[in-house]
């Protein structure tokens, strides 16, 4: 059996003086545990720590970054049993085995292969359509053994904290008893995650938030209410073990209104009598709003623009949210983000991870924002560019502006469980090679290359999100 | 006699392992036939069969591609004989030879060069101002001989199909009389080009689009003689052996409007009394019906939008279009598609290639939209950006997230027909390299390496363009 | 001793072959005279030769590439002395030993890390906080000396030209007494700088034009003294050897008003009244303006657009412009400069030098636009990418479509005296860098890449910024 997932120089350069440096910084992160301060593994899947069943509906159906492209390759997504869809598993895998190929060169295709060969001991030349019912039975069986389930994988994983992502009125009681598990060790973290009650646009806005302010908002009512409530459930989530709230917003747009204004616009947002150019500024006066709850309660703030929900409208309708086209379109922090960082840039202890989809803003934005406010950092390459050569990409843009002190660290931002390990790895190697190269050239040293790395797989995570220096459950 | 244009190693990365690895996948494919879906030789010239001439009149005065870098260093395009202005031709060749070295590094100084030492056998050491003349005049001999007539080059270039780009009104008797000439056994497609008579800014809008509708229309009038004559002559291309219709249109934006509006903006348009807002918007529903025409009549749409044609007003009122002042501005796909997408992304058959000229687009939206739609594919590098590096950052951008199973081969687009061979190597190398780093770096095993390329170059452009796998002149 | 900082290969490929032909490339240009076309430091710093003082002063407080990045470290700007604000400078110069570390990776630390090395003579290995006192009794000794006062390092630079940024109603008092001083040989021009006089939203404008126009303007008032005092100011300029004006613009709009419509505007901007439209059509119409007067005098024009200057208000208002927080966005020349280029693109001698920070308009605009238009040359990458791994990226953006002939050779842009041959050292081996490859790639000749390299190093700033092809301080 071999497979180019096994290669101990996978993703490293090809010169050999590059390689064997590369190697050697690789060495030096390859065993650390692996901290995921964000992504969307739902806490229930440890809690409950049942099988998980069949390989496609653990790899396949849920996975959009896997469904996209079989469904560009014109296989119905009804045929990969997305969203709840009926397709029998086993067909679902024999599609993907027959469509394997066109995972070549793709950063899923990366880590699929690293999954079924390095995690389930796959043999990878079997890889083929005519032994698609072979594997399948091969990693049903694997699937149900005790080895495969979540928290014997969450350990073979090497994995200390993982962060949800979690709904604002989510009781957290998932967290709490996994907390309280005394079958389990690792730390497993809620996010606040607040989009579909700051977002007017959303449908159900004004449930949602009649919901919240009830439930939350301390017997006020309105704006007052609604803030009240927000600020109350972060609360909860910090008691619960958070230590960011993330924001998924269309554009990096903030706006510091008057209270007076703030409300109105709430109160029009709730009434549904806002124009679309309203709605944009009630969500860009929220993202402010949540800043400077970030900087009273300490939790670290993540903003996500630039994607295009849910393209295409009849996928939607058949098929809800998260179903592979999600589509990147410009974005520009410098204007947008200005009132938030003319206020709250050089609030001590406030933390702001940006992260983009659109590679034009690294050198032009995002260096020269976390190479001045003392509160910005550069989130890790995120979505379609979480992979090898657009990691690297950011790294030679981002670096000569901002160094490496600014960066979060890497985070997966991912609902496949299975993939966590082949990602943070694939990070880990890249930042190797992006090292090696800058020490072959001369301008980092091999002693600080050594600690650059430890420092950006490790303390760099570990200082921005706030998780403490040691291991266990309990936040320090 | 020697040359950088010679050497087997031209254009592969210089590491020893990569480059054994890139001549192993290049000899793959060095030898396939030539596919040209897109570019702008005319049919007239295969079916005269005269001799090119002199190789100003060949090399130079046509090729705004090489005219501009020359018009930058100070010489006039009269100078150079652009746009029928007169120059003497040896006096042009020489200007050509004084100024080769502004062409160092580019794209078209790579093709010159090919083409010179390749195709013409020329002593590259000779390209020296104070040799003009003797060049002149041993190109001039050659160029007389049977070898390079058109049709002669047309079969040593091993070209198998080859498209033009024609007027909707084209009779197309050109591409008739040489399909039925038994002399000729290549296949040269024509390709609708409809640009003119859907963007309504264009100068003489309304009497080229009445001459349509006279000419098509069936009889009908206005707005429904309008779709009619277009549907028509769409018709008559794919009888004619036409695969794709191609748009050159300023920006991506495509709309749905309703029968009446639409029936309403064309009125408007043909009086001359629309804002630009409205021609605007005229020409994306334009674009929209075109896909749904090619959802119908299954013509493949190519989309090359981008370029701000004519920049220089001076130049153009003098010398006209294609001048070499078509410069590219910011675009994005994400929003303007929308519409197209939402209703014909999905339609079985339907295929949309979209090229640009604005790399940030690459990994931003391209690739997404590519990775999702089964319709979308992605055009090779176009226009300035078909270039080494530039073909490079391409694959780099979009393979992590598409694949290479979403392209659809390369075009050369071309006017200058000897560089035809040149500009395909080019690529073939280019597939080569990048392959090389990835088999190198363990992404892609070297058995599928070699399938990619292979498909890359012959397979995709048959399946995306709809040229059938079979050689010879009979469409399948 | 030993220092990265004095590897020969610094910034070389590793690959063997590449760095051979680079390092012979470099070897070629390591020698030649720096030439400094546009930068920040003052003709008084040469007039008075004064010493330097202490290394905090020299190397910490004014630089704000420096002080911004230890800003975003948790630092204060008090804390550095920026803007003249009180602070130990023995303090400043601890606090950056501490934290020097993270400039591991930036353009800045490697400039300063061969500051200290090779101009210092320092051992870097004792760049540690605990010898922070240590080198700061070091340099200041240094500093002290009669070879680092600032016409000894002038000479031991090895600059030739170094021209300085003025106000336009500067005497040039200081240029004309260090031309005239015999005991100092290097050229130091003013550059014309006329923004605050033609940017209505600038904060003093009226007062600052009305004493224009009372200082220089012949007696004419108004919009015909305005021009006409600018003019007469750049007469001035040119007679004290400038040879260019630069322009320091929020974007790079241009535009042609009639006489009336721009005295309207002109009037309105003077009095306050105009909307923020209608004072950036003002600025366009007077870089329309500017430009005419380039082709007049002959002035080579600069363009430094999209820098969103003062990003913080809080800082801005604490320590003023230039400390760090001017942080680029989006963008786009095409047709910003289409009113400019129309009228002027073609004129005789006119010469255009376009900067950006933006790297999407490098193959999208800037390559395009220098290759057809004579008076379009390419600025070296500026600001923040003027870095190692940014050089490259734009070689390999605009070469393939504009070549090398278009490029207008290195700036240092600095206010940091004693990075200057740093600066100039590392773009020169960027340069050999990319010629290596190019070379190995088969794309350039090796006797081509060396005439290349000595044309892009010393050639093309002469060429492009007229500054004249003899040594010596009389212009050309």
């Amino acid at each position: 059996m071999s497979s180019i997932a096994l290669d101990p120089d996978r993703l490293f350069p090809v010169d050999p003086a590059l390689r064997q440096l590369a190697r050697e910084l690789h060495q030096l992160v390859a065993d650390l545990p692996i901290l995921s301060p964000h992504g969307h593994v739902p806490a229930e899947l440890l809690l409950n720590n049942q099988p998980f069943g069949d390989p496609a509906s653990l790899l396949i159906s849920p996975d959009h970054y896997v469904t996209r492209l079989m469904h560009a390759s014109g296989i119905g997504l009804d045929e990969l049993g997305v969203a709840g869809t009926q397709a029998e598993p086993r067909e679902i895998w024999r599609r993907f085995c027959a469509a394997w190929s066109i995972f070549d060169g793709t950063a899923s295709g990366y880590w699929l292969r690293s999954e079924l060969v390095s995690v389930f001991g796959l043999d990878e030349a079997e890889l083929a359509p005519e032994r698609a019912d072979h594997l399948f039975d091969q990693l049903s069986a694997k699937l149900a053994t005790a080895e495969f389930r979540p928290r014997a994988l969450f350990d073979s994983f090497g994995i200390e904290v993982l962060a949800t992502t979690d709904d604002p009125l989510d009781s957290l009681a998932d967290h709490q008893a996994l907390a309280a598990d005394p079958g389990f060790s690792g730390r497993v973290l809620p996010t606040f995650r607040p989009d579909s009650y700051l977002n007017a646009s959303a449908p159900g806005f004004a449930e949602r938030v009649d919901r919240l302010i009830s439930e939350a908002g301390d017997g006020l009512v309105g704006y007052a209410g609604y803030l009240r409530a927000l600020q109350n459930r972060r609360a909860h989530f910090i008691e619960s073990g958070a230590v960011s709230a993330d924001h998924g917003v269309r554009t990096p747009s903030t706006l510091r209104l008057d209270q007076a204004e703030a409300a109105r616009l709430f109160e029009a947002a709730i009434r549904g009598g806002l124009s679309q150019q309203d709605r944009d500024a009630f969500e860009a006066q929220m993202i402010y709003q949540m800043a400077r709850m970030s900087v009273e309660d300490g939790l670290v703030m993540t903003l996500h623009p630039g994607s295009w929900r849910d393209h295409h409208q009849p996928t939607f309708n058949r098929f809800g949210a998260d179903t592979g086209h999600d589509i990147p379109f410009p974005v520009s922090y410098t204007e947008g983000l200005r009132a938030l960082l003319n206020d709250f840039g050089t609030s001590p202890g406030f933390h702001l991870v940006l992260f983009t989809l659109d590679e034009t803003t690294f050198s032009r934005e995002l260096a020269p924002l976390a190479g001045f406010y003392p509160s910005v950092f550069l989130g890790a390459p995120w979505w379609f560019l979480d992979a090898p050569d657009a990691m690297l990409r950011f790294r030679s843009a981002v670096t000569e502006t901002a160094g490496f002190s600014r960066s979060a660290g890497f985070v997966d931002d991912t609902r496949a469980f299975c993939s966590i390990p082949a990602r943070h790895d694939a990070s880990r190697r890249v930042e190797a090679a992006f090292l090696a190269r800058l020490v072959a050239e001369r301008r980092v040293t091999e002693e600080r290359a050594a600690e650059i790395i430890v420092d950006l797989v490790d303390a760099a995570p570990r200082r921005v999100f706030k998780l403490g220096a040691s291991a266990g459950k309990s936040p320090s």
